[in-house]
């Protein structure tokens, strides 16, 4: 009897909509019939493992699987309802703000409702993709982080993703929209170099892709200054504040501390003139700063801060339309996309005294 | 012919969930039935007038509209989407996040998305309440405004709501959300008061209703305490860091100066700020500085500024179940709350050295 359950047709889940062509941007339209026929099985037992459902023998799952892949085959949308979820693993970040705003433009534009959900990893209740897949939008844009297995639920209900600046690395393919932040590295290093700097430090974070890219992008244009990289004038600590003091302290107790300190990020630099307050350093007679991401708050330090602008409005707006984009399946000439830093010149940075 | 139209029955506009009970709180549940009984005219009639539609003639419409109001019938509600949409005219504000964020957690703990729109008075294309109305939310939130009609067609589409911190007056019973403005602006002249300011200026802002409780408190907080209230001292500009330090310049350029300005806002304090360095006054040796919200980058300031905290997360979680609540029908007993604000202490208040 199972054995005999597991070929045998079911109206519920068989859904037409699964017999239309895929999007997909391959030149042949490849149906769930096309696959059921290849396999030597019926449709739906195509749609049984479409949908991850139970009573298909191991070997027949294999076969089906194999085809799917290699037709490139994805079920198109259905029920879908008019709406794109933009997830937040925490909502705490400044720039939250800006993103959401970008969002909700591009979603405007588009007659799409705007989600927001906090999957919130440190709180009781915590949301979860089960509940975004439920909620069946549009697509999601997951700001700097997409699991594996998150990107494979959605990838099993045709839910299209786009992962917004990255925090890890994703394998190809991955659509994902960032930002230039090697070129924001070194366009930063370039203006203190112009400026005259030749101690010039650097505050890096953890190893996520950004911060590594804003670091060689650091080391880039000291190389091309015929600069040398000073191992000890490049310090790691995490994003905040409070870690961007202390590292800065450490950096201008020597006795030949640099003359500029360029940050992975704003709060890093916003520590950075905290430490040199309390050193009595006068910023930007004593010390240059150079920041990275250009948060709002940034404009009004004394002095303003100058640093690299991250265009998060921009970039949620491309993600979005990128999104939206490979939900209708549109064919997109480029899933990874990264849009251009610029240099913000504020009044944190001038030529070095000596 | 029209006249015979206007009181027939018509199946696809009589919609059964409408012959159930209110919600409402009333002590009786008035049913679409009862009022089509009293007004002596069909269900469908009542129906029609429910909703806006043509085809009743005035006088009934007259004489249902009044029956209406005299049970407090509501429509109860159907089709819902499993949403709460949270409404902004701009999202441009620091606190945008803060409020999304307690929105978000309320929303989590009951199971609810949350849709966040931007109505972009200022852009094309703009969002309409007809699309919130069309999108079939639990209830809406609206941040700062909402105006009669928009109110009028939430109601007429049983869509509960709550203005979020109302910048403008709103009828009575009409649900709201804000923080004890007139007790902030109290605390934080008293606080300066305490320190031995006798010359406390305060900028103000606006004619919104958040804004003349802000000054009331400081009014209030002066006469208790046998201080004279000087008009001069007493300056109106927009909630802006630009505005704030015009008004600061010619409030510090005065023979005498004040010792001590409260702001209605932290931009305008951050303003104070600015115009004191311009002027070389130091803060807070030659200068006391009192803001109000708390935003983010006020505690990064030099010196960190004492504020008035604004608990924004927890006003909108307040919202949140307070709209919730009334979407459910439950008996809620008061549905216009403000939650309590706090002073933050930082560093930018001191004694005054005369």
């Amino acid at each position: 009897m199972p054995d005999n359950r597991s070929e045998a047709p079911s109206t519920e889940e068989t859904e037409e909509s699964e017999e239309q062509s895929t999007g997909g941007g391959g030149p042949a339209a490849v149906t769930i019939a096309y696959i059921a026929e290849s396999a030597g099985v019926s449709v739906p037992t195509v749609s049984k493992v479409l949908n991850g459902r139970s009573g298909v023998s191991d070997a027949t799952r294999a076969r089906i699987e194999e085809l799917i892949q290699r037709y490139g085959y994805r079920k198109p949308p259905k029920n879908r309802s008019n709406l794109v979820e933009l997830v937040f693993r925490e909502l705490e970040s400044m720039w939250a703000v800006e993103i959401i705003r970008g969002v909700e433009r591009a979603a405007r534009r588009n007659k799409v409702g705007v989600l927001v959900s906090e999957f919130g990893l440190h709180d009781t209740p915590a949301r979860t993709i089960d509940e975004t897949v439920g909620r069946r939008p549009q697509c999601v844009l997951s700001v700097a982080w997409l699991s594996e297995e998150e990107r494979d639920q959605l990838q099993a209900k045709s839910i299209p993703f786009v992962v917004f600046d990255p925090n890890h690395e994703l394998p190809e393919g991955v659509p994902f929209v960032g930002a230039t932040n090697f070129r924001g590295g070194q366009a930063a290093t370039r203006h203190l170099i112009e400026l005259g700097h030749r101690r010039i430090a650097m505050i890096t974070g953890p190893d996520h892709p950004f911060c590594l890219a804003r670091t060689a992008g650091y080391s880039s244009a000291l190389i091309e200054a015929g600069l040398p990289m000073e191992p000890d004038l490049l310090v790691k600590a995490q994003l905040t504040r409070e870690e961007g003091r202390a590292a800065a302290r450490d950096l201008l107790s020597r006795p030949d501390r640099p003359t500029a300190v360029f940050t992975a990020n704003d709060m890093q630099a916003l520590g950075v003139y905290q430490a040199a307050r309390e050193l009595g350093l006068r910023i930007p007679d004593d010390l240059s700063v150079v920041g990275f991401d250009d948060v709002p708050a940034v404009a009004w330090a004394d002095p303003p801060l100058t640093t690299v602008h991250q265009p998060l409005a921009d970039m949620a707006v491309a993600a979005t339309e990128l999104a939206l984009a490979l939900g209708r399946g549109d064919d997109v000439p480029q899933v990874g996309v990264e849009i251009a830093t610029s240099l913000t010149i504020r009044e944190s940075t001038a030529p070095p005294r000596d």
